[in-house]
Order: structure tokens, then sequence, then C-alpha cells
């Protein structure tokens, strides 16, 4: 039996790195009169649907595709969530 | 009283809109054999830290900041996540 599940992925810089993008964002934000903002981070967040058989399968392949290609663990954390959606070849 | 939140905002595109980027990652993701990834949609994650008074204002903040700089709300929705992290001036 396959199941359905869509992942939520967040791509975030780590602390460490230095965010120039949100050093814009920031600066951007204080000249429309937003000076009650600290500190802009600006990640990415990736939705997908996966097909597979059970929620550990899952969670492995996503962890893969996270360290090859969507993630650059050098300088990127990433963390995701997992929701089932419905069963695709279920007995309901 | 100041209070600082955590904002966890997530600027993705509309359904209706065609996402190129999620595309070439679902390409990219089915020749490294991951052909069990269905549908793939690229969004912005913004971390942002905010002091407000209170908990509407920091909502209503956030809102126009999103309408007018974070999210192009003609292709993209938002929404927010709001964490309460500390007092600024707190009598604790």
């Amino acid at each position: 039996m396959q199941r359905k599940y869509i992942a939520k992925i967040f791509v975030t810089l780590r602390p460490s790195v230095l965010d120039p993008a949100g050093v814009a964002v920031q600066s951007g934000l204080r000249q429309l009169g937003y000076d009650n903002v600290e500190q802009v981070r600006i990640g990415k967040y990736i939705e997908l649907t996966l097909i597979c058989p059970n929620e550990t399968k899952a969670r492995n392949s996503l962890n893969k595709m996270c360290e090859q290609m969507l993630a650059n663990t050098v300088i990127e954390n990433y963390r995701f969530e997992l929701i089932e959606v419905e069963s695709q070849t279920g007995v309901f």
C-alpha cells in the first residue's frame, strides 16, 4: 500500500552565515517605517507531495533529497514536517 | 512595555500560478532517482524579530509588511506564525 504525504521543508542559512538578502530586506522595511524589526533571515520553503509506503521511508527519502539537492548543508540547515494526506490504495 | 516576537513568514505562489523553479527541482529529483515525488512548489521562508507592545499590534504590523514588501499579493499568498520570546522591560 502506498501512502501520500505532503512534506513542508524549511531550508535556512546556518546562524553563523551572513545573510545579505535579509539585511537588505530589513533596511527596506526600515525605510518603509518599520524600525521595530531587529533581524531578518531569508530561507526557502519547499512543499512537495511524496508517495511512500510508510512514514519512516518518507522521512529517510526526504533526508536524502535535502542532503543531495534541496539544501547546501555546508551553509544551510533544513528541517521538515510530514503530513499524511490520503491512502493511495487504502482499504477504506 | 515592549515585547519581543519571532515571526515565521511563509510566502508561497498562489496555486493557479505556474512554478518553473518547482518543476525544475522535481525534474532534478527525478534524475537523482526520486520518482515518487509528485509536485514541488517553492516559496520563501522569512524569519524576523519584531519589537511590539502586544500581539495584535505585531500581527497588524506583519500583515502590512507582507502586503507592502515581503509578498507580491498578485501572485503570492502569505501566512505567518508569531512566537513571543521575551519581555523587553518585563516585571519578571
